[in-house]
């Protein structure tokens, strides 16, 4: 069966997520050190990681638990913060090298989508913030979806948005345990974007080659044909 | 009696508050247009100023109201309303002409702070954005006193932060009705910053004229005594 869609997930797979979050944290740190957080670097960091973490991503109050934890109430110091965070966030939210002219090229062929963990105004304004939302013809998250990668249906809910087959489909992603592992469960093909080096023609080093992975699925289903 | 400290408002006195709304609002419209919002450019915008006149300017989901006044709901269009927002937000957060120069030259001979009508976080978020953190002293918002300006308590409790007296204070303000009628119960001295041109020493058209306007009061109060 020929590919007629392909998903995608967005963080680390369309662009930097993980160089965007550290840069990110580690500006707010350095800009409340300036706004008056005397405490080295290297500590408040480690405790906004671990704030962070037990509180989740979409807590709005992880600069106030930071500076309760040392027993501060300081608005300045958590308005550097956030100012700090927020700036860097616009500053690093670009596409990986080729998304642009790769999903352009695709979208001439097939049908594009995104799977997506998370709250469904964050990713959009994610795909927006990255210039990409005109790309995508659906874009399914776990909010709406009532489920997470890798749960098969989530990938379910794709298929059904775009009025496709699991086998006509591509999921492209980064990690394993949740885009490649739970894109297979729904019996979709699957490409690994692995910045440490793939083996074979189904995991990529770089978006560039997205491209040519997709034509020796297409060719490799043909010759099944 | 010297003066020892001169007071702030923050919108329209620090930065042009009322263009970067109107450019951030309207911004925001040209992008849910672009997103897939197919009504005319100035009906959203009039149906946009309604709903945060109606819902305050603190209420997080303007966006998904206008939509809904539409019979619609659209993630996308949403985020793009967002996105557009905050990023002309940034790009015209920026300190009228002088005002950076004029405050460090103040800072030399007099405490400086902040007297405004507003949620604290969202008022020194505004002061980091600006780049003026470091300069002033104290920042007194009405959410902290729990009494907004033109109320004298505001004042008076700027005035009790930095331990001054009024009658050795200036308050530097745009509104007649809010900052120069609330500063003057309160027994301080005012200049009010009119663009469209003032009358006397102590109207001023631009921040430029502030250290001539401080300089014209401290004459007038040494002749005084």
């Amino acid at each position: 069966m020929a590919i007629r869609a392909i998903f995608f997930d967005i963080d680390n797979t369309l662009y930097d997520s993980s160089k965007l979050t550290s840069m990110a944290r580690r500006n707010s740190v350095l800009a409340m050190i300036d706004a008056g957080l005397s405490l080295p670097e290297e500590k408040i960091l480690k405790d906004l990681n671990r704030i962070i973490e037990e509180y989740g991503p979409n807590y709005g109050k992880h600069y106030d638990e930071l500076l309760k934890k040392y027993g501060r109430s300081d608005v300045r110091i958590v308005a550097a913060g956030v100012v700090a965070y927020e700036h860097t966030k616009i500053a690093y939210l670009k596409p990986f090298p080729r998304v642009v002219s790769t999903l352009m090229e695709l979208k001439k062929r097939y049908k594009l989508a995104v799977v997506s963990n998370g709250l469904a105004i964050k990713q959009w304004e994610k795909l927006v913030g990255l210039g990409l939302h005109h790309l995508f013809d659906v874009v399914i998250t776990s909010e709406e979806c009532r489920c997470e990668k890798p749960r098969a249906e989530i990938f379910q809910a794709g298929l059904r948005a775009l009025k496709v087959e699991a086998s006509e489909s591509v999921m492209v992603g980064d990690r394993y345990d949740v885009d490649i592992v739970g894109a297979k469960k729904a019996g979709l093909h699957t490409v690994q974007l692995k910045k440490d080096g793939g083996k074979g023609p189904y995991e990529i080093t770089s978006f560039a080659q997205l491209i040519e992975a997709i034509e020796v699925l297409e060719n490799e289903q043909l010759s099944e044909m």
